[in-house]
This record gives C-alpha cells, structure tokens and sequence, in this order.
C-alpha cells in the first residue's frame, strides 16, 4: 500500500506516462466522476488515467490532503483549467502488490465537473 | 474524533435533526459540491446539513467506505433520488472537541450533481 502509493506520487511528480501502466492491475476498475459506469480492466484505467492526466495535470496541479486507511487513499487536489478551479478527490484502492485495482474520481463545484466533461471527451475521442 | 464520528454516525442512523447543532463547532466551515465558495459558521453549515439531510437521507442512503486519518475521515455514500444514483463523499475535519470544523462534499456522476442543485436550492430556498 505505502509502495503503491508513493509510486503514485512520483509518477504525478515526474509526470512521464511510461511509469503508469505498472501502476495498475489487470483487473482494475475505474470510476469517472462524469459518468455512471465504470471502466473495468487495466486499458481502459489507462486510458482514462492518461486522459484525466493530461486535462488537469498542469502547473497549478498539486494536492491538499492525504488520508490512508489500510489498502485505501484519499487525496484531494486542486487545479486550474482555462480559469476554473477544479477540486477534486482521488479515492484509490491497492493490491498487497502495491496496484491500483480501484480508482475513483469525484470534483466539485459544478463549473468544474461540466468543464471536465468537455475536455475529458475531447480527449478520449483524440485517443481513440 | 473517533467520539465525533461516532456523534456523527448516530445522527445519521437516528435521523434526528435535533442532534445535529451539538455536533457542529461555532467556527464550522461547508464546501458544497456545487458552489465553489465556502459557507462559514454554524449557522449556515447547519442550513447546508440539514438542507442535504432532507434532500439526500432517504431509506435507501448507506455509507459503503470510510477512510480514517489523524483528525480527519472520508465517508463514502450511495443514495437514489427520483430514480437517480448518487455517489458521493463526505470529507469531514474535527476539532480536538470532536465537533466538526469543515465538511466537504462532492458527488458523481454529473446526472447526480445537476439533481443535487435542483432539489438543494428548492430545499435551501425552502429554509429561507
């Protein structure tokens, strides 16, 4: 869990997408805080993994808090996209290998998750 | 902590609005998941509670995670609401008091924020 999640931290750190297809299962599942249904299986996580991370990981990107219970973290961020304020919550759940196998997203306020709805799409439809 | 987690817990299982202003410290701060600024003081975090507790605390509301850090803890939530799913998060701080200091809360998909705003202005619009 610890490893898992500092092996979190340093791919956002160095932000280079090589290291994050190691980071997650095979299995894993991811949550959009856009739509309902999850994305299962470790492509799809990536997908929207390197999606997210290109839509909010910029400059003004940088995390406000950090709970840890057992396999499960929560850490908040804040960023700024075309002159939004996006806070948000990465809710992720390890494997005794230190993987993702569950990662969810919420943001708030409203401005923010209608703006990442319109970037997130854009994205995935460039990637596909 | 653990004693305002468990103050809190119990308002939530006995449904009783009247628990609710002992549980609050005076200086108390409300992040809405819809509106970016903060609601400050008791008063006003009282009004986005009990708002939230009318809108979303029907029998099909459960808690289905809690992380626990320090001062701090993460309640994770799945409600319906006319039809809708709503997942959500409670983001609570404590005092040393274990009186609430800083609630924040977000919630996903975006079907589920946009029935959030409808039905919390009409009930905030109510109160007022």
């Amino acid at each position: 869990m610890q490893q898992g999640l500092a092996a979190w931290h340093h791919y956002m750190v160095c932000n280079d997408i090589n290291l994050l297809p190691d980071l997650i299962a095979d299995e894993a599942v991811f949550h959009s805080p856009v739509v309902h249904r999850p994305q299962t299986g470790k492509a799809k996580v990536f997908a929207y993994l390197s999606a997210a991370n290109k839509v909010l990981g910029n400059e003004t990107f940088h995390y406000v808090r950090e709970l840890v219970d057992g396999p499960e973290a929560l850490l908040e961020f804040v960023t700024e996209v075309d002159g939004i304020m996006i806070n948000g919550v990465d809710l992720i759940r390890f494997d005794h290998d230190g993987r993702i196998v569950d990662f969810k997203v919420m943001v708030r306020p409203l401005k923010a998750i209608n703006k990442l709805w319109q970037l997130m799409a854009q994205q995935l439809e460039h990637q596909a």
